[in-house]
């Protein structure tokens, strides 16, 4: 008998025939003893229709009160899930983040979780109940209702599993895995069976948006294992878990990329102890947030400094930057808003000498020419030019044989 | 400085644009320094929409579930409020049932408020903010969410304006005031300035459908004065308060009536002790409210016995008395169905002899002849045919002069 925590997207649950969908789904679950916690977001386009309400009375609505407003989209789900269960026979007791004491902090609208009070959930489900949780929501020290952010819901069910020490945390998704690149852009792309947390991490700040960045980081932090399923259609998805033997011998887990990017390069810097927060101070003060960043080695006491951001911020950064580049009494600044990065992720590169080369010569076969390049313990990235994006993905792919079973 | 509690109903925040109109009410009440808890409902339609969700799901939802459901009607309008006194300017703090620990018994859907800790809202109240509070909802001991049935928003801000001490409790509702008789029937109908919370009793649970006859009752208990006043125009509306000396010289403060009511007479009852619970016990199993009962004298050890239900419960009624008059070997049983109820209401006729025969005399004056007749310490109700509905109104309004001033 396992303890399984499962969590449900706004589009899972976005109509009453769908949540009776989820409630089948998981009474199957139970039918091998099974114990099972829920955890649901919103139904689709909830969320919105009430922050419009609130939108007609001002355009920023205080964040307390708009915390109260749109905890309701998740507490009306949790109702009607319960229900659903209930009306096919099985016992099912619906929480909001409230009732199980989910205590975060007070930051309004994206508030961490502190604790969980597990009690009341043990008891329920050692009396034969099914658990609704409303995700996304909890409360202060003082009561307040606090939201965890858009797509909190993912971090709700994994600080759930960590907090009941639950066998595994179930993403249920609108797709059936994690793939090896987007398969809209390489239809040989794979479902992998396992991904390590650090490489999904990797995946997921790189542009596969299937779950949020922080629930994966709490599931690694807490040793959850966490699945991403398909809420449509049958399968095992791709497990999310720590390092093992059997990992090893992928050397590359995945191509991520990222469209529309763009770079600065300020040249000629008088290269001197905190010039890099000089040139990036004021940038992030503009809540403009920097991707990659590049410096490399001085000549004659000047250094040439390069980032990357969103294609949106380009002419805002362009504008900081000029004045700055007075300021620092630079060279010159220049850009380009022709780029995109495409990135290989993969704990197998840590004991694997010669990745880069393969990487770079495979590139280079095809004569896609690099601009930048930057590199962790786990990816590789290099920015070309827009045009190579497709291109350069499908070769990386198959220069790593990501097509084929690991 | 005063402390009121004011309530509005779902008709009231029935809209972005009502909602604003109620902040700005509530803002100019504070004007004069003032403190401010307002307590709401659902905006009109919410609760209906809610249940017609579960309905979707099953015919009879969960109780439990079903609170956790439309409990969230109320919470999605403080926290609208709570935006609108916020965006004219003032300070606002929105509060659940579950936050203010309106504690309730765990009779789901028609929960009795058992406690309030009111020390977060004094706490507020005296760091300058207008509190708004979800109507309607409590939680149990458990913090299971609990409702009060329809309507329990006006028990909830008696309940808190008692726990609170306040100095009033006004409940805002689409009609003026309290009448002497309803308008439609009688034009000539006056609103009244004061009336007693036993006059309020007998009048609401007449017909004059205003005010929750459980927050009367409340209010009565723990003599919170209560005022009935329209959101939409200006004016004091009705206090209802204890009996004070002013109150004696009004003899009569209303008339009600009840249309749609319907007579049942089983005759010949063998007289015995126990014989009126024999014949109306299989009435309340079948639960059908009886409301007047009628025990003539006995003669040659039987009795006649009559009592008036809805109309609409009038077939199932005599359907069971026929039974129950085989079973008592009664002589037989017979009935009508168009018949209505006018009573005249006022806590003056304690110390006012001749008031019956006032209202007698007026009816037979005009050719009203009179089927049934029933009386308690502050209140006649007569039952006559139906045809004569308006015209015995009309003629007991002018007869106890209530179109003039008392």
């Amino acid at each position: 008998m396992a303890l399984i925590v499962q969590k449900y997207g706004g589009t899972s649950v976005g109509s009453i025939e769908r949540i009776q969908h989820v409630a089948a789904k998981v009474i199957k679950a139970t039918e091998n003893g099974d114990q099972l916690v829920v955890v649901v977001s919103a139904m689709s386009g909830e969320t919105n229709r009430l922050i419009t309400l609130a939108n007609q009375i001002m355009d920023r609505p205080p964040a307390r009160e708009l915390d109260v407003l749109v905890s309701t989209g998740e507490q009306v789900t949790i109702a009607l899930l319960s229900m659903a269960i209930q009306q096919a026979g099985h016992k099912a007791r619906s929480y909001t983040g409230t009732q199980i004491k989910m205590l975060t902090d007070d930051a309004h609208g994206k508030a961490r979780i502190l604790d969980i009070d597990a009690e009341k959930i043990t008891n329920d489900l050692n009396n034969g109940n099914i658990i609704v949780v409303a995700g996304f929501q909890g409360a202060d020290e003082q009561g307040n209702i606090t939201t965890l952010g858009r797509g909190g819901s993912d971090t709700s069910a994994v600080a759930i599993a960590a907090a009941l020490k639950a066998d595994e945390c179930q993403i249920y998704t609108d797709v059936d895995g994690v793939y090896t690149t987007d398969p809209r852009v390489e239809p040989k792309a794979r479902k992998l069976d396992k991904i390590t947390f650090e490489e999904m991490l990797e995946m997921a700040s790189l542009g596969s948006k299937i779950l949020q960045i922080r629930s994966v980081e709490f599931a690694g932090k807490y040793n959850v294992p966490l699945r991403v399923l398909s809420s449509f259609e049958e399968g095992d998805g791709t497990l999310i878990t720590l390092e093992d033997d059997q990992m090893e011998s992928a050397v590359i887990s995945g191509i991520a990329f990222n469209r529309d990017e763009s770079q600065l390069t300020i040249s000629g810097v008088p290269d001197q102890p905190g010039i890099a927060s000089n040139l990036l101070g004021p940038i992030s003060e503009a809540n403009i947030e920097v991707d990659m960043i590049i410096q490399n080695v001085s000549e004659d006491g000047t250094t040439d400094f390069t980032f990357t951001v969103h294609r949106n911020d380009y002419d805002q950064a362009l504008e900081i930057m000029n004045k700055t580049s007075e300021q620092v009494k630079a060279e010159k600044v220049t850009g380009r808003q022709d780029i995109v990065k495409i990135s290989i992720v993969g704990v197998g590169m840590r004991s694997h000498a010669g990745i880069a080369t393969t990487m770079f010569k495979a590139l280079a076969d095809e004569g896609i020419n690099i601009l930048l390049i930057s590199t962790s313990e786990i990816k590789i990235s290099v920015v070309v030019h827009e045009k190579y994006l497709e291109l350069g993905v499908r070769t990386l792919h198959s220069a790593f044989g990501l097509e084929q079973q690991a």
